[in-house]
């Protein structure tokens, strides 16, 4: 249980089967390569812990009832307000606040951890084809 | 806004003065020493985010009202329940359920990042000489 997160074969081990509850993120983000599609990777309460991988502009929205955080894990993510941009990268946190509109948009590929609260829908009032399956996750 | 996490005097501005929001974890590390001692860098809704330093043993404790989710960013964390340990190491996070007792123990020097709902004691329903002030924040 004290492997790097880039090696060994105890890691791979504990991806897959996860009894001991450990999320490694990068793990996580191995496991898949669509992009806008949050996977649910961690409980906390009534909130869900995601990754996603995003590449060019998401759709513009709001979630009218809750914040939102974006944590970079690798690459250059900036988030489109209607007063200007954030520009984060690895390790870098913003939180949209609940009622404002945004539009993230990633040149490259980029890897982030969100934190919401549980039925979270990820274009919040806007819809459309960019809508995730909220029944996605990757949990143990 | 597009600075490295590393280097350049706009990280700095951004870091003391905070008007974008931009949370960058290692710049908010960078500002105390103190270990056992939570910082409050952002809010998301009623939880709070906060990065902490830890060395050393703490105490055995639990929060009969929350989960606890640890985060590591640097170091190696080992997280000891009564059933066995946990190993984390950076990029890798756990939850701690509610109502589980668990002490966190650090043989060097572990950076972390927290995610619990405002009013949480750090030491739980434990107390002693380790309990942190609550105040203590690095807010923008």
């Amino acid at each position: 249980m004290t492997a790097s997160p880039a090696s060994s074969d105890n890691v791979q081990m504990r991806t897959d089967q996860g009894n001991d509850g450990v999320v490694n993120l990068r793990d996580k983000l191995a496991l898949f390569s669509e992009h806008w599609s949050p996977k649910v990777v961690a409980r906390l309460n009534d909130y869900e812990l995601k990754v996603v991988k995003l590449q060019g502009e998401f759709v513009w929205h709001s979630h009218e009832d809750t914040d939102e955080l974006f944590l970079v894990i690798d690459g250059r993510l900036t988030i489109q307000l209607r007063d200007g941009d954030v520009a984060l990268g690895p390790g870098e946190m913003y939180v949209v606040p609940r009622g404002v509109e945004h539009c993230p948009i990633a040149e490259g590929e980029v890897s982030a951890m969100l934190i919401e609260p549980i039925g979270v829908v990820n274009t919040g009032g806007a819809g459309g084809e960019l809508t995730a399956a909220h029944d996605d996750r990757l949990m143990g």
